[in-house]
C-alpha cells in the first residue's frame, strides 16, 4: 500500500494559532507532535514509511519535510507550485506512484489536518477498505454522524453492500440544519472525511471518464527523473476538488464506516470539544489564570492569560495577536482572518516566530532603518551562504558557539562575541555543535526585507 | 492656597494596565496625559506650580517626578519611606508646608487617580470650600450619589448649613445594597471622594486632638533644610488614614457638594463607563477588530485584539499579560492580582516596559546567561556613570546616536555601531542629541538582576 497525505491549507480556522505560511496541520495543539507528524506516524503503521508521499503549497514545504525529517529520512514532499484544489494534486500523485515505483498499488489518500486517537481502529478500517479497493472501487471513509451538523458535506449510500462497505448513491452539498437533521435521522447519510483508497489505475481510468481534462494533462508531467511539478504546467491544471472532479460522477464509489474516533479540527470550537475539561468544564492550555469561568478554552501560547467570569468563550493568545470570541461564533474566525488580509495585515500570514529548516526566528524589535531577530539554530544545522544588497547585519552569540564564514574567512564566536557584517559581504551562520545556538541580528538598512537574500549554497535545496 | 497630590498606589485595580511599580496615576488611559498630570494642571488652576506638593511611595519617586518634570520646573516630590496609608503623609505635608513656606495656608489634598473633565467647576468648589476652611473647617468633597455603589464610603450631613457647604453627621463604611439604597433616597448622603481642604494649623491643631500618637511624632522631623522623610522615624508612624485618624473623629468636618464631574476609575467597568461608545455600546482602544461584540471594553496596548459576538465583556491587552473578564466582575480583577502576588509572578509587579527618568527599557529576550533589551534615551537624558560586578554588556545603535564613555574614554556610535563593555568597567550612554536613541543592549553574565548596577554620577540624584 502506498499512502498520500495532503498537507495544503490556508491557516484560517483556527487563527491567530495557524496563519497563512503556518496552516494547521504543523500545529502542536495537545499533543509533543503536530498533526501532520501524527497523520504520517498513523500511516507509517499501515505501510513502509518510503511509501508515503506528502503534497503540499510551495509555501509550505520547507515546514513539511523539516517536520518529517524528524520521523523518517528524506521524506517525499511534493511541492505544488499553486493552489489548484485536491483532484490535480491526488491525479499527480497517482501518477506519480506508477511512474516513480513502478506499481499499480493501493493508494490511501488522507489529509493531515485531522484527529484520530484510535489507530489501531482506523489500521482495521485501512484493512477493510484495502480489500475494495482491490475490487476496483474507489472507497471513501465516512462518519456516522452523530449529531446534525452543518458545516460537513455528506454522503448517502445505497443498501448494496460490498464487503463491510456501502455503494454509495450520492454526494451532498453542506445542507442546512432542517435537512443535515433529516439525514441523521435516516441513517444512511455519513459526514466525508475526506479519507480515501483507490488503485492507482483506477482513479486514473475513472479521471480519464469523469474528468477528462484533467486527464488529458497528465501526460506533460514527467517524474521518471525529477520530483518537480513544473508551475508552467501545472497551471494549465483547473482547480477542482476530488469530490467535484471524480467521487460525485463515478458510479465506482464505496463507502466505509471509520471505526475509529475522528474530528477535523475545523474551529476553536472542535478544540475545546476535544481538550480535557477540568471541573467548570474549562480548558486550559498554557500560562492561564481563571476566577469562576464556565466551559470556556483558555489558550496562552506564551504570556499570562487571566480570566473571570467568562462562560462559554475562547480566549486564544498568540505573541502578537489575540482572539476573544463566543464559543458558537468560532466559524466566523475566518471573517476576521480574510478582513486582515484585505488590509494587508500580515497577521493572518505569518506568527513574529518563523520556523525555517534550520531552526527559527523571532522579529523582536523594528523601527525606521533596523530589524533585530532573534535567531536559534538547532545543532548541526547551518544558514544558507548569502549576501544581501541592501543591508548590513551585526550578530551578538547569546547561547551556544557560532562557526561564521564571512568572505571565505572562519570565526568561531562564544557568547557575548560579536561580528559585523556589511552589505553585500558573502557569509553564513552554522551551529555544527551540540547545543542550540541563539543569536541576536541587528539589520539595518533603507529596505529590510525578507527577500533582500541571494542565496550561493543551502543544505535545503533553497537555492 | 497650596496642594498636596496623594500619589501612592498599589496598581492591583486596572491590572494588567496598572501593575505595582506602575500605578493607576500613571497611566495614560485615553488622553496625551496621565491622570497625575492632569490632577497636577487642575490644580495649577488654583495656585501656583511652586505650591503643589506630590508625596508617593519611594518605588514611584522616579516616574511621579519624570511625569511632573513635564509640565513644571522642579516639581516638589516628597517620598514615603515606607506605605502607612494617608494619615502620617498629610500630617508631613502640613508640617512641611508650614515650616517650608514659613505660612499657614489653605491646603487643598486630592488624590491623583481620579477623572475630573469639568475643570471650571472644580475650580468653583475649591474656591466655595477655600471659604469654609478659612473658617476653621476642614472641608471634606462630597458627590451627590447616583445610584446606590457599595464601593464607597458615605458621609452623612446635619442640615446646619456653612456657606453652602454642611456640618458633617458622621463619616459611614462602605454600605450593603440595601442600607446604600436607603442612603441615596433620604438625600442627606455623599460618597466619600478623598478630597479634601483644610488650613494647615487647623489639621495640625485637630491632629494633637484626634490622634496624639501621630501628632507628637511630628516633631522629629525636620524639613528646613531637607527634603527627605526619614525612614527610621517614619517607621515609627502608625499605618492609619486620615479618615480614621481625624475625619471620624473631630467635631470641625463641613461637607461640600462637588459640583464638577467625577469618577474614581476604580475598576475596568468604570473606564468603560467614561469610555466613548460605538453604535454597539463598544468602547475600542488601539488595535482592535471586532465582529458582532456588544457592550464591551477592548483595550489593546500593542497586539491585534479580534473579538466575536462579546457581550459585557472586558478584554485587556498587553505585553505580557493579557485580562478577559465578565464587566460585572471586574472587581475581582484585585484576586488576580493578589494570586500573582502570592505566587511571586512578577507579572502584577512590572511591565516589560520599564519607565526611567531618562527614557526606557523594554526586555525582548532572556535566557540562560543573557538578557536583551531595547533601551530608548531621550534626547538630552543620559544613564548614571556606571559599572557592573556580574555581567558585561554589548551595546548595538538602532536608531539616533549615542556618545558612550567607557573607562574615561569617549565614543560617538552610528546607527549599526556596537561597542563592547567588560564586567567592572565604567561607562557611561549619553544622547546629547535631538533625536532619540535607540539601541539593543546584549548583558551576558551569570547574574543578570536591576539590582547589580554601581552608580558614581548620575543627573536624577539616583546615587
Amino acid at each position: 500500500m502506498y499512502g498520500l497525505i495532503l498537507a495544503g491549507g490556508s491557516g484560517s480556522r483556527l487563527w491567530p494559532l495557524s496563519r497563512e505560511l503556518y496552516p494547521k496541520q504543523l500545529l502542536n495543539i495537545q499533543n509533543t507532535e503536530s498533526l501532520l507528524q501524527a497523520t504520517f506516524e498513523r500511516l507509517a503503521e499501515c505501510m513502509p514509511s518510503s511509501h508515503i508521499i506528502s503534497m503540499t503549497g510551495v509555501k509550505h514545504v520547507a515546514n513539511v519535510r523539516y517536520q518529517l525529517s524528524s520521523l523518517c529520512d528524506n521524506p517525499v514532499v511534493l511541492s505544488e507550485p499553486i493552489s489548484k484544489n485536491t483532484a490535480p494534486a491526488i491525479a499527480l500523485a497517482a501518477k506519480y506512484i506508477v511512474e516513480k515505483f513502478n506499481t499499480d498499488p493501493v493508494v490511501l489518500v488522507v489529509p493531515s489536518d485531522h484527529m484520530i486517537n484510535d489507530t489501531e481502529k482506523f489500521i482495521a478500517t485501512v484493512k477493510e477498505g484495502e480489500k475494495i479497493a482491490e475490487m476496483g472501487y474507489i472507497v471513501t471513509f465516512g462518519i456516522k454522524p452523530s449529531y446534525p451538523e452543518t458545516g460537513y458535506g455528506y454522503i448517502n449510500v445505497t443498501d448494496k453492500h460490498i464487503e463491510r462497505g456501502f455503494k454509495v448513491n450520492r454526494f451532498v452539498e453542506k445542507p442546512d440544519t432542517e435537512l443535515a437533521e433529516k439525514y441523521v435521522k435516516e441513517g444512511t447519510y455519513y459526514w466525508n472525511s475526506g479519507i480515501f483508497m483507490f488503485k492507482a489505475s483506477v482513479l486514473l481510468e475513472e479521471l480519464a471518464k469523469c474528468s477528462p481534462d484533467i486527464y488529458s494533462k497528465l501526460s506533460n508531467f514527467d517524474f521518471t527523473d525529477s520530483n518537480e511539478i513544473p508551475f508552467t504546467e501545472f497551471e494549465k491544471m483547473p482547480s477542482i476538488s476530488i469530490d467535484y472532479a471524480v467521487m460525485e460522477k463515478s458510479d465506482k464509489i464505496a463507502l466505509l464506516k471509520l471505526e475509529s474516533d475522528w474530528n477535523d479540527l475545523g474551529s476553536w470550537k472542535s478544540i475545546y470539544d476535544v481538550g480535557k475539561k477540568d471541573e467548570d468544564g474549562n480548558v486550559k492550555i498554557g500560562h492561564v489564570l481563571d476566577e469562576g469561568s464556565k466551559n470556556s478554552l483558555m489558550y496562552s501560547s506564551s504570556k499570562l492569560v487571566a480570566t473571570i467570569g467568562l462562560e462559554d468563550t475562547v480566549i486564544v493568545e498568540t505573541e502578537d495577536a489575540i482572539l476573544a470570541c463566543k464559543s458558537d461564533r468560532t466559524q466566523d474566525v475566518k471573517k476576521i482572518f480574510e478582513t486582515l488580509k484585505k488590509q494587508n495585515d500580515d497577521t493572518h500570514l505569518v506568527h513574529k516566530t518563523v520556523y525555517r529548516p534550520w531552526g527559527y526566528y523571532t522579529v523582536l524589535a523594528q523601527g525606521r532603518g533596523f530589524l533585530t531577530k532573534m535567531i536559534q539554530v538547532n545543532p548541526g544545522q547551518k544558514l544558507s551562504v548569502q549576501s544581501h544588497n541592501h543591508r548590513s547585519e551585526h550578530w551578538v552569540v547569546l547561547e551556544g558557539m557560532a562557526k561564521v564564514v564571512l568572505e571565505g574567512k572562519e570565526h568561531i564566536l562564544s557568547p557575548g562575541h560579536s561580528i559585523d557584517i556589511d552589505v553585500k559581504e558573502i557569509h553564513s551562520l552554522q551551529n555544527p555543535y551540540k547545543d542550540v545556538l541563539k543569536i541576536i541580528e541587528v539589520q539595518k538598512g533603507e529596505l529590510l526585507i525578507e527577500e533582500d537574500i541571494i542565496r550561493y549554497e543551502d543544505m535545503y535545496g533553497r537555492v
